[in-house]
């Protein structure tokens, strides 16, 4: 068994250096970005729907092996090579450093946001989990014009939520009777948390006709109630990143509506630090390493 | 603590004897039905979008407090009172035996199917467990024009299913050979099971974005593994009956496309043989009782 090393790194941004004899969208000095996906079939019937993302050979950012069997190492790097299909066009007033993790963080949200209708204003949306997914997801539902209910285990992030990013409520989930104060309130939740934990206490606090949809992926089964679902016609669902069109459609309207995340710079040397303080959740949120300032090849 | 007697029955046919001053709907010899509903608050966001299914005051037709205090007593009886906004008009050319079950079966698999846009000629939809709730939805998606396969447990019901039913497949769940043919393959499926059973394997039958709606209630917690619904951007959903509006759309549907529940009737003095029977699965699918004819007054 071959063991490859894993170099991380799927929210890339940087500037054109090279175009090859065929590439159409892009020319030498534009501002692109290359989000989770840097392959996929281009026939199935997900792909020829701009469903990239739910190609079943879809060829992930980092990690796994590519068309010409070489492996794709991410973006902790000085270049990179990639098909112009699978990146993005920057918007001229989206900021390198603060856009650059709309390309997971901000496409994860924003697809589930459209696709199950929580796009309007004046919809009443959860997000369940302040961190790298959660605080993009509260800054989407505003800029869609909803009513962003915040879901955390403590209170420590209430400030941070309602003032930081200007959420419209805030309640920690682990007491009842906030839970039970929001009883049957909301039209949907986008739920980041990738530990295991309840969905019976989010499924109460949905309206009828309501929609959980998890973006964080827990190892273990949830337990799911049969009954808690059929009783109001809700949904559970899932949703992964987004496809390329939808992505680009994604960085335009943070582009438009000034929806960046919260990130902290950091040179290339410092990641190890980095990925201890992740463990602690101490970032808010995301690390960002700029590549260009601190990478030099040896 | 006063304990009622609950006598059920939610899926009745009669024919009206006596109407109020101010009844609209009815006049006195016109064939109607009764189904899971004979109440509602008739003013909550549900109620006002006809979806009185979902009220949170709705009164079921057996087995709870009325509104003047009494308690609701079901359909095995000669003789009913129900306010008209709960009663249904008779389509002329739906039997009375045959139909009656479509009160409850009928609209619990009609309801889903076209909330989840499973009622379109060409979609493809599976049917969960082939008892009362399942043989109707095999019917009623075949009537949209679906592309019907039923799973089941064994081999047992195969010849019924497929020349009975006209399901175009017929799946043995528990084998995962022929499970894995299917892998991939529906855009939604009904499933009628209320035995606790694993939903993982019916997750990866269906395309992305399908839908698994339950509408059967196992008592304990289904296992969900998030990662499944994630990559495929699929839903569990749950569907509790219909609302009056939708329950005479389906019974219209119903009689001009032959839709019928396949029973056998029974005089009341059966029905404990009957209830016998039922916990033996050894019906095929729904007892009628013919309280007409068999019910007389002390």
């Amino acid at each position: 068994m071959t063991v490859y090393p894993v170099v991380p790194g799927h929210e890339i941004v940087g500037m054109v250096t090279e175009v090859g004899s065929k590439v159409e969208k892009f020319k030498i000095g534009d501002k692109v970005g290359v989000g989770c996906l840097v392959g996929s079939c281009r026939s199935c019937e997900s792909c020829t729907n701009d469903l990239e993302n739910y190609c079943p050979k879809q060829i992930l950012t980092y990690g796994l092996p590519y068309f010409d069997g070489t492996r794709t190492y991410g973006g902790y790097s000085d270049h990179m090579v990639a098909d112009e299909h699978f990146v993005l066009r920057w918007p001229e007033n989206l900021p390198l450093d603060t856009g650059a993790p709309l390309l997971c963080a901000g496409i994860t949200t924003y697809s589930p946001l459209r696709y199950f209708g929580l796009d309007k204003p004046g919809v009443k949306v959860g997000v369940v989990g302040l961190g790298g997914l959660g605080h993009v997801a509260v800054k989407m539902a505003k800029a869609f014009g909803a009513e962003v209910t915040v879901f955390s285990t403590t209170a420590n992030k209430k400030q941070e939520a309602l003032e930081g990013l200007k959420a419209d409520r805030f309640i920690v989930s682990q007491d009842p009777e906030q839970m039970q104060s929001a009883a049957s309130s909301l039209d949907g939740i986008i739920d980041t948390v990738s530990a295991t934990h309840p969905i019976a206490p989010l499924l109460s606090v949905l309206k009828p006709h309501g929609k959980l949809v998890l973006v964080g992926a827990p190892e273990k089964p949830l337990e799911l109630s049969a009954f808690s679902l059929i009783m109001g016609r809700k949904i559970v669902a899932g949703s992964a990143i987004g496809g390329l069109k939808e992505t680009q459609e994604m960085l335009d309207f943070a582009a438009k509506h000034g929806v960046t995340a919260d990130i902290e710079v950091i040179p290339i040397d410092y990641v190890n630090t980095a990925m201890d303080r992740i463990l602690k959740s101490d970032v808010r949120y995301r690390f960002v390493i700029d590549v260009a300032n601190s990478l030099k090849a040896p």
